[in-house]
């Protein structure tokens, strides 16, 4: 067995416009690395984190990564040492699962060091766990997409139940990270409570829709489902130019447009990859436009889930 | 061409627990059966209609099957005169779509009758209007998969975007009718305008857990997500025995019980043929022991539509 290992995991898009709270998806980039490597002394640490301009805890107990591994040690029962070091490499705080992306890392790098015992499906739990000491709540919509690749339904928390769906081949997604800061707390404060039934009868039918159109490959209906009347009217007002970027990214032949995670970012889906780049372009405008920074990224849905790195 | 023509169409399920206002499946019996004759003096009659207690008007503009037809016949611009008969062979307000299989019955009779000039899909307005004379609303959750067969979804009303969704091929239902009564107008009022957040989230989760359990022949996930934890909170006390049927339902099997439309109807699906008449009889014990009479119906998911019978 070797001593050390590299991994990264995706980033992920959370809630998918319909979907609040039950659906994301993996993309191929941006994503974080983790590296382990086995030490003599007991315990885990932290000797290294870049790319999160000093903002992480480098105490294992209150890293994300940190709290995966330790989970994973424990409920296996090994008092392997071992030592971390974390690239950040992509935005925080970007609606894009960034914490998530760097728990998955851990779980799937730690299962994999030692021997990899455990499936994939074992290392949700030590995953939500480790989103759960940056998010305060123990959620699985970005966490499963990147752990498992893909497209994830979480069907229920209360027991678990996590739902793979298949998605078409041409299905790609041009994401937009304007450098401007949502944080979740706030994000999750401005939903109301209560909700219309007429909406939710809307809401349902979409998810239902773009679960449907996911799996028969039917692009027009995906098309046709991307509408979100609940979380989007609510959220989109801290994202200055939203509109905007929604109409452009329409009139540029997307699928549909919506908030990724929490947001800032704000994620098309689009059929074939020539149209995703010129969906991402055309975003891209309306925030220089705006004068507010930003990062585009074009990817397909990611299908692999986390990956060894030499 | 010839003079006339005898067409059967099915009982649905609306609702279908999950997807209130947007699910709906057919079953092969009970259904209501419609003969349409041509005549030589022009306009529409119904001259005989049987099994409904008198109940429905002879006025063909005020019968879901007479406004489908005269719809139909003013669409495609024909004066030609055509004589109804109707024989109702399922029970009133049950639940069961009675009036939706009348109009489809009738709007998928006058264009065979007629030559067949209309696809499937195109009828579908007609039926609609035939069941807004009964019922007072165009809704369409037990239209469309009268007409259509299978399971369908109706993702959206305005516009009207109807998909179909498969199903697996063990997938049989289990339906009782309590001869009770349960008005639709009553189900619909005590239905609450507005519902929490996160009820709304665990019943997409559901729907859309339904959907792809359906689409992946996942009979277990079909059983996890056939839960309501909105509609049938409220509209079950006005069943007697609700709970006691849902609980026989499930311990002899069934993957998930659920109300029928608004009721009083209550249907189960289940794999296999033989699941579904041992749920049948357990159900029917349980009304038999309340002193309500009722009609038990086993069935598969019906998957041709209305057919025409010699």
């Amino acid at each position: 067995m070797s001593e050390s290992i590299r991994v990264f995991a995706s980033a992920t898009v959370a809630n998918v416009a319909c979907g609040f709270d039950i659906l994301g998806f993996a993309v191929n980039a941006p994503g974080d690395e983790v590296i382990l490597k086995k030490k003599n002394t007991p315990g885990v640490t932290i000797s290294q984190i870049t790319g999160d301009g000093g903002r992480l805890s480098l105490n294992s107990q209150e890293n994300t990564v940190g709290v995966a591994v330790l989970q994973y040690l424990n409920k296996i029962g090994s008092d392997q040492g071992i030592d971390i070091t974390l690239h950040k490499k992509m935005p925080f705080g970007s609606g894009l699962g960034s914490s998530a992306a760097s728990a998955v890392a851990g779980a799937f790098a730690i299962n994999e060091l030692l021997g990899g015992s455990l499936s994939t499906e074992e290392l949700l739990p030590f995953a939500i766990e480790g989103e759960r000491i940056a998010c305060g709540s123990a959620h699985a919509d970005n966490v499963a997409p990147s752990l498992f690749g893909g497209f994830v339904l979480i069907r229920s928390y209360q027991p678990l139940d996590v739902v793979r769906i298949n998605t078409p081949p041409e299905l790609y997604c041009a994401i937009i990270h304007p450098q401007i800061e949502v944080p979740t707390k706030e994000a999750r404060n401005i939903l109301k409570k209560n909700i219309r039934m007429e909406d939710a009868i809307t809401q349902w039918g979409n998810v239902a829709g773009l679960i449907a159109g996911l799996m028969q490959s039917d692009y027009a209906l995906i098309g046709r489902s991307l509408q979100d009347v609940i979380v989007e009217p609510v959220r989109s007002i801290l994202i200055p130019g939203f509109e905007k970027v929604k109409q452009a990214s329409l009139q540029t032949g997307a699928l549909g447009c919506g908030i990724s995670g929490s947001g800032p970012s704000i994620f098309s889906l689009c059929r074939g990859q020539e149209t995703a780049v010129q969906v991402g372009k055309a975003k891209q405008q309306i925030f220089e436009q705006l004068g507010i920074g930003c990062e585009v990224y074009t990817s397909q849905i990611n299908q692999q889930g986390p990956v060894i790195l030499e």
